[in-house]
């Protein structure tokens, strides 16, 4: 048996999650500290402990106008992302409420909504819960993954849009201190999403253990919906956060930069807020969703294979809940590394700004492999065994180790190999700036190019974590290196929420016509969050391909399927159709933030041409008209992809059912991640590429440059087209590939029963 | 047993292909009858029959000299070619060499290079040849499908170069002549491609029947060399043809058009000879070797797939010839076709050019139909079994007749969806076009939205065919539903040739200097072209798919595996690497063009810097530097791709064995599909979308016009990124798919003996 007893995993695991919010709550007030008021000088600075000059004092234009445009500025960027998010909740909440009724109507036809206990499928001296129940409350956990999506989104949203325009403030001081700043926020919501999500399952299980006692099945079976839940709110998080925030984006440059040749951000370009209220709804709220959604699908791919292995039927509770461990320790691990970059070291140059974002993934990664070892040591007996479609496989607790690590490792290559392409510091980003120089063909053929490259060595380490994982414990060892991969999410959320803020602060300095200096401390926040934010994408990216793996092994494994044979043409045709949706997806969000951008790009000019004196500064650009182009588009067009990822899987399961179905899954998957990654790479590059020209550190830089020159032009158009692939259409891949593999195993009792209609007809 | 007899078959082959060389070289002679001489007026003319006025009689400006410069011009372009395809066939001349030694030496020591026969795999009663003959004899059928490969694409290369300026001459006399002459001449390469291919795997079946006698299985497992040697010189013509056309293409306009603002082909690009010259050595040589290791591995597939079902095991010699009695229809069928456009009717107008190509598509479809049933009535017996993964399923003759006709009719639809999507006349590229208002950016986004979105009627087709067919005959109906979208090929490829005839043509037209009324008439015969050659590269891509499935189920029943489980870690890390590899290709190949077009870029702007006179008409550039630059670049760089082919399955099939190779050869499938055709379909609608906005032909065209406005840059731009993915990855792709499952074929047994190493060793 395990070392650790049940009463002490029933009672670490809400106390990492308490920790782990009262840290967040701690680091949100040490932000708060940060006054958006013009203080009288001397009395409230020293108070905040910070007796640095500001760079205002020093050029002598201390003026107290600039913290209350600031401040302006920040209340109109967050009143315009609040509209939003209400706005798109309320229709996805319309289309939750019609889903969990699909879901209970589907579950409970099972057993044609009877009320009787069942023998239990892998323990069949056991009883279960009827079809019924297990559909009232696989909707009831949809329902809570759903809600904490939200809430999670929408306070990464709070926090972000709280700290843009105090990192700004605090630029003025130095540096350091904004990063400090920024980088606090960012932990806010990293901590608290890890926490909450965690919180709200541990206590879920704990509640519909009360109804299910003994029915470990039934119940782990139920909890599916929690992932459910979380994944169809992120999938609408990303892909009408993705439209609203590169329509903006893409509408502003077009306009702003290439047409009327004023800088990004300039207070008179009419798209402006729209474009930092993009920021927050789309990398900020839609990416917590995203990952919260990871995390919760992976849990839940565990702990259902988990309930079929050795530590579910012999009702080994500590065993059972090693993946909350996991995450439990994560937070504590993660914990311990922020103090790294806002206690232990201090920023005070700009170069040291990316090495300490990528010293938190090394460090956070070293301590959890020693954290693993530690939970694997404590909570696992010596040898236990796993479900392996159909029969079970002696595992130990060092495979179950290794796994984890594997999955871990594998996540910090992906990180490293993704800020290689990316990254304007090495040779693949230079030679695509060097294409500039023959124009924007030759840019764009490079990107590509460099695009495809960059998903080489990312699918070597995502293929080697999986056979291993898979050797060692079958599909419960690739859930949980999914696991080990999302293990450290709290720090990658940190550095990830970063960018967006750090970009937002640089808009509001641009805006509020700080001074020169103030916005290059900005610009190199926000360079250092572009590479970070490249990374950010990898990991999810990764992470989506072993938990949809997983997801899949769950399915297959509930759906009692026992071999998925690619010599059969059920299997076959659901590959190759599979293979074909992230092509039919991306080319709805593509065309989506195309038409989007369009419309932004008439408004915006309108406004150019009808409001007197907007190009002189004297006239005032009507900022809330362009926001609501960019909400009214998105939440359109969010529907038609949204439709197609929900409603294949309900469509080939029954129609076709579940031999087809797997094949659409590991079609889908193996081809969405080619796809993902090179699109997410092929932009991160384009965008690097222009800022390398536009930094001109370097001989070779400034002979492409300076802006404006025909080379910096050419990586201006190559940076547009690549912010719907990066941005909306390349993330939006990871919770395709993710959520029809856990709408499936939600639905996988009813497939198995009524499933493949059309077949059964023919 | 069959209506046909045996001695029927043995005739009536050889007939059909006979009857295909003649037709051939009858409209070789006709085309030769255009003198490329200036001739004493009268005289001449009515001796060809021909008495129209020629239009520079009617504007008086009868030129000797002009038809001596297009015969100069192309002589310079035949030389190109034919220098560049013998350097070309050296160096793959040594690689056949290593090659060939290397079957022979892998599939000798699969039973140690023993001199003894063995009892056959599927006819335990009866001996069958020694592995060390089978090895010997797969090797000299390997080079003789290369050879015959090379002699298809450089005959091919032979009467383009030889049609083209008698194609510009005719122009003079009308649309209508001009286009039956590049229609002959396209017709010349079809049918001596089909008859050919034909033929001599007919004549290598009889022959190594002599030594093989009744060993039947070991005769067919043979001759699958064939396929493979087809498609590796396949694969270097495409690639390195592909590289050549793209590289002098997009040099040539990134420096006259772009730049210097001079018109595509004129005589000053010293880039213009080599970008006339890639046409014939990429569109014609390299799509012919293409196309033709297509025919020759469906043909294989199908063969050896029914040497181990009835027909094998009972010597059913009519029935085993089922796939080269289809392909003597084809022939037969698509010479009445050819007549249609070449003596039914006749072209009076540019705007019937188009629909008289469409209607050859249909024609032949429609006659084929017919074709198929009398075939599968007169030459199969009612039922056989067809061998099925380790069983034998019943199928009936009319089964058969719905398989390849199922396949015939799949590509006639992607056809079609090709054309809607990549043709001008239809609303998908004018919106692309209409993005060009908004600048190059949003041109390519809606590009690459329009680029997915044609994925999905042609996967839905395909996945049809494969589903119908598999049910009904299991590989075998595969095999033929492949060879079924093949057997128009002779018409398939007699309008792809056209079109770079055309192309040519028009070329040619613009070095001679000739009038603006015979560039127009060339333009429509090259507008049109453009369509057909999306079409024939979605045929391409279609049947590929379909081939390399059938190639991936005889291999996998040569190397014994009864089922391929995605449920099991070998298999699921093969998909995942299988789906990358066509992302890895592209990126090299996209690289490629982008680096050689660079080189070339700097060459024609140091020629036009340092060459007096030459923009002013006085000075003559120096052309050959051009074509040695393409040359070059293109051998060079086509090595690491075709590695990358040629040892992916030899070194996963070794080391990882044959599960593993089982998922690449799928992942590669699923994945390449896709990213063919919307590379394909891309490059084709930037294309057409820049030819829009030139023709200015409607309203909505004119607005975006004319040449030289920003919305035509934009669109200049468009083509150019098309020009890499349409003409060098994307084609190049269905090769690796095809290529990699032949080559497994091959060697099926070395891997299922000596195979899977690593895992052996650990």
């Amino acid at each position: 048996m395990a070392i650790l007893s049940d009463v002490a995993t029933e009672v670490l695991i809400p106390i990492a999650a308490i920790v782990g919010i009262v840290f967040s709550i701690s680091q949100w007030v040490i932000v708060a500290r940060v006054k958006l008021a013009p203080s009288p000088p001397g009395a409230s600075r020293s108070k905040d402990g910070y007796g640095d000059s500001l760079i205002e004092e020093e050029e002598g234009i201390n003026d107290p106008n600039v913290v209350a445009k600031c401040a302006e500025i920040q209340t109109a960027i967050a009143e315009g992302a609040t509209s939003f998010l209400f706005t798109e909740y309320q229709y996805v909440g319309v289309f939750m409420s019609i889903f969990a009724v699909v879901i209970f109507l589907f579950l409970g036809s099972v057993e044609g909504f009877s009320t009787k206990t069942h023998p239990c499928t892998y323990s069949k001296d056991r009883e279960c819960k009827p079809a019924l129940f297990n559909a009232l409350f696989s909707t009831v956990s949809f329902l809570l993954g759903a809600i904490t999506s939200v809430v999670s989104g929408y306070l990464g949203m709070k926090i972000a849009t709280y700290a843009n325009a105090r990192t700004t403030l605090e630029a003025r001081k130095g540096v350091g201190k904004a990063f400090i700043t920024a980088f606090r926020s960012g932990s806010v919501m990293g901590f608290l999403l890890a926490s909450n999500g965690l919180l709200v399952l541990y206590i879920t299980i704990n509640l519909f253990k009360l109804y299910y006692g003994d029915d470990w099945e039934g119940l782990f079976e139920s909890i599916t919906g929690y992932g459910l839940g979380g994944s169809s709110m992120a999938l609408f998080g990303r892909v009408g956060g993705g439209i609203y925030t590169k329509a903006a984006d893409v509408g502003a440059d077009l306009v702003g930069k290439v047409e009327r040749n004023i800088p990004e951000d300039d207070p008179r370009n009419p798209a402006v807020i729209a474009d930092n209220v993009g920021d927050n709804v789309g990398d900020i709220a839609g990416m917590g969703s995203d990952l919260f959604g990871s995390y919760a699908e992976s849990s839940c791919a565990a702990l259902v294979v988990a309930s079929i292995s050795s530590f579910g039927v012999n009702h080994d509770f500590t065993g059972m809940c090693y993946p909350l461990l996991i995450s439990s320790m994560g937070i504590i691990v993660c914990l311990i590394t922020t103090l790294f970059a806002t206690d232990f070291f201090e920023i005070k140059a700009v170069k040291e700004i990316e090495p300490a974002l990528k010293k938190q993934l090394i460090i956070s990664t070293a301590l959890m492999t020693v954290g693993i070892a530690l939970i694997s040591w404590l909570a696992l007996p010596y040898k236990f065994t796993i479900f392996n479609f159909g029969e079970q496989k002696e595992v130990t607790n060092w495979g179950l180790f290794l796994c984890v690590s594997i999955g871990l490792w594998a996540g910090l290559i992906i990180g490293y190999v993704t800020e290689y392409y990316t990254s304007n510091a090495y040779s693949p980003v230079q030679d695509v700036a060097d294409a500039c120089r023959t124009g924007a063909a030759t840019n764009v053929i490079f990107g590509l190019a460099l695009g495809y490259k960059s998903v080489i060595i990312p699918i070597f380490a995502i293929s080697i974590g999986i056979y291993v994982s898979f050797t060692i414990a079958a599909m419960y060892g690739i859930a949980v290196a999914a696991l080990g991969m999302l293990s450290t999410i709290a720090t990658g959320l940190s550095i990830d929420a970063y960018g967006p803020i750090s970009d937002n602060a640089g808009g509001i300095a641009e805006m509020a016509g700080m001074s020169h200096r103030i916005r290059e401390r900005t610009d190199a926040l926000d360079a250092a969050g572009n590479t970070t934010a490249a990374i950010g994408k990898g990991f999810a990216i990764g992470s989506a391909a072993l938990v949809s793996l997983a997801l899949f092994g769950a399915f297959v494994s509930r759906a009692g399927v026992k071999v998925v044979d690619v010599l059969s043409p059920k299997v076959i045709i659901g590959l190759v159709v599979g293979a074909m949706l992230p092509y039919w997806f991306s080319a709805m969000t593509m065309k989506s933030v195309g038409s989007a951008a369009l419309k932004m790009v008439e408004e915006v000019r309108r406004q150019f041409n009808t409001i007197p004196g907007l190009m002189e500064g004297t006239g005032k650009p009507d900022y809330a008209n362009c926001v609501k182009i960019s909400t009214d588009a998105s939440i359109k067009q969010m529907i038609p992809p949204g439709a197609l990822v929900m409603l294949t899987p309900l469509i080939v399961g029954t129609l076709f059912g579940v031999q087809t179905l797997s094949g659409v899954l590991a079609g889908a998957l193996v081809s969405g991640v080619q796809v993902a990654i090179s699109a997410s790479n092929t932009g991160g590059a384009w965008d690097n590429a222009k800022k390398y020209i536009e930094a001109g550190a370097s001989e070779h830089a400034r002979s492409l440059g300076p802006k404006g020159s025909d080379c910096h032009k050419a990586a201006v158009i190559g940076d547009t087209i690549g912010d719907p692939l990066k941005d909306t259409s390349g993330p939006s891949l990871n919770i395709l590939i993710k959520l029809m593999a856990v709408e499936s195993l939600v639905f996988a009792p009813f497939f198995a029963t009524h499933g493949g209609l059309l077949f059964k007809l023919f």
